[in-house]
């Protein structure tokens, strides 16, 4: 998340927020944040919200995702919600939604998000 | 997906097959493919497959999508299939394999998806 | 939804409820509430609430829908609440929420979808 | 299943096939077969596959699973597959397409699914 410059500007219990300034390196053709960063972020949200909720030796595996892309990335930054809607010991869901930011008018709904994490102790998470 | 070094490999009607070196840029901390390099290149072979099917004024426009993270993403390369499952002419639906490859064994599927998508014509598919 | 005993409960402009109490006859092996019932109701219920913005004349068709199943379908009744995630004139997407209902407690989230619907004038919708 | 007249057809490590004569019941308004009983079918499809493959004493879960509706389900019977995508020991990841049988003519796909389920064990299924 760091290496396109988004910047977690909040973080609950269950709730983490992430800024993203807009960047012309992070669009497609058209000028439009592209698919793949907003994807990345909401499920990076929708991550982070997850771990605020386990134990620090704990990790998260994300399982699945699901994303519906609503409306066009335009906007000055981007803002990027993910919250668990379901804790649990073995089995996370999370839902994020993402909004494009503008100075003149509010802030307009751009994707939406589900994901589901398992939760992992030890090497687990990495051998799969 | 130029940015990201991957390469167009195999071009038919309906299937569109993507190639990836594997890149220390593209790794998450465990050295393994990152989730979002995985489902921004499965969205684009599934996008590529549709696009084959379509008239050359005609654009696609990707409504939702969803990807299953099956096994680690750890290889020498990456081959990602998008197969159109269901072609039309307002919505067309794609399915997606990613694939780590190795040198000293067998392809490893590590990934799935499945992609639903608008035909627009036009501005349509900018003006959202 | 009328064969299994549900019932419309609240209707409003991008917002539906169904209720359904607990029938024997809608349950698994296990006395919950299956999981086909679940999407099923969560499907009608984002559904409607589609049907709450467009106009008399139009249709939706379901394109595609995502279930979460969160905890078990157990409880005296079940309410399931539809919500228009983001209105459109061809696309439109909902969100639905299932509870169980006790008279003892609070009502537990036992689901979350998210559905994808185009919106149809005409024959269109059922020559498909 | 049996109680809307579905019979397991093909059972296979891995691949399950359940087929469903047509029936005005299962029907909606347009006289095409529900989408929830498709769903439901796509899901016992999927989850039987995966119990081909478990421990005799070990349960599946579906943790949740996505319908894409692709044509109308019109037919003499149908015809539901599932296979397990991505066997495991805690995770299995099923894949199912519905078909709809015409003795006039080919098989026409009507719906794929993909479904994520967790292997439980003892009580842990029914207790979530």
């Amino acid at each position: 998340m760091r290496t396109i410059g988004a910047e977690l500007t909040r973080v609950e219990q269950g709730t983490v927020e992430i800024e993203l300034p807009f960047d012309p390196k992070l669009t497609q053709q058209h000028g439009l944040l592209h698919a793949g960063v907003i994807s990345a972020a909401l499920d990076a949200a929708g991550t982070y919200a997850g771990y605020s909720l386990i134990d620090p030796d704990a990790s998260l595996l994300t399982i699945e995702f699901k994303v519906n892309l609503l409306s066009p990335g335009r906007g000055e930054r981007f803002l990027f919600r993910g919250e668990v809607t379901k804790p649990g010991t073995t089995i996370i869901v999370s839902d994020g939604k993402a909004y494009a930011v503008r100075s003149d008018g509010p802030a307009k709904l751009i994707a939406s998000m589900t994901g589901t994490m398992m939760v992992v102790r030890g090497r687990e998470g990495i051998e799969g």
